[in-house]
């Protein structure tokens, strides 16, 4: 194969893969799960619902986030291992514990904290890992 | 527009669409997230935690089940807002609450219950849907 050749078949074998992953269901590069649960110390209180959201989604700004989805209880029938008392869900994903850290040290992360941390009475977070 | 005409209409639409998803960062047609921890009666047991992740590996298979990742707890820094005692988790999507209802009361997901219930303490569950 030459250099040209080869080069032109690397070219289509991205093209095919790249094709490919218009179809793929579950399309998941970023392994390091981070799910957060808000529980608003006034949870009556749709002022205090709407400035949280706000302040989360200034988050999806940090460059290290991959997947950011901002979530509520859904109204799946209810069970007793299911916890829906929580206010607002963030989920975000990362390529790495480094990508994580990136975000956790980002001063849009810390303003958030210091700016919106008095609205809300519980954070829950299970951070995971593909395996 | 004459009926063939809007049927090509239709066609390059559905190709612009088609083409459009495959450059989306966050493909999210599913908004239900079904994010459940298991902790297992004898977290040590190496044995166990195969057996159960052979369990949750034959959920896949319901064919409301949009995502499916297997996780375990990320090795982030540890903070105390932070839960990692769990043994495994399970993050799922559907497309609504029925496809989730579908899942539920699924033969193979009774399966499981029946099958590798004993394995775990304890499991707690956070269904949300995108706001």
């Amino acid at each position: 194969m030459t250099k040209q050749n080869r080069r032109a078949f690397i070219g289509t074998s991205l093209l095919a893969l790249g094709g490919a992953s218009s179809f793929a269901a579950t399309p998941s590069n970023a392994p390091l799960i981070h799910h957060v649960f808000f529980w608003l110390k006034n949870p009556s209180s749709n002022a205090d619902l709407e400035k949280l959201l706000e302040g989360i989604r200034s988050l999806k700004k940090i460059e290290t986030v991959q997947e950011f989805r901002i979530g509520k209880p859904a109204k799946t029938p209810k069970r007793p291992v299911i916890d829906d008392s929580y206010a607002v869900s963030l989920y975000t994903t990362f390529n790495d514990v480094a990508g994580h850290d990136v975000y956790q040290e980002h001063a849009i992360h810390k303003k958030f904290i210091e700016t919106y941390g008095s609205l809300w009475s519980k954070v829950q977070v299970y951070d995971s890992v593909d395996i």
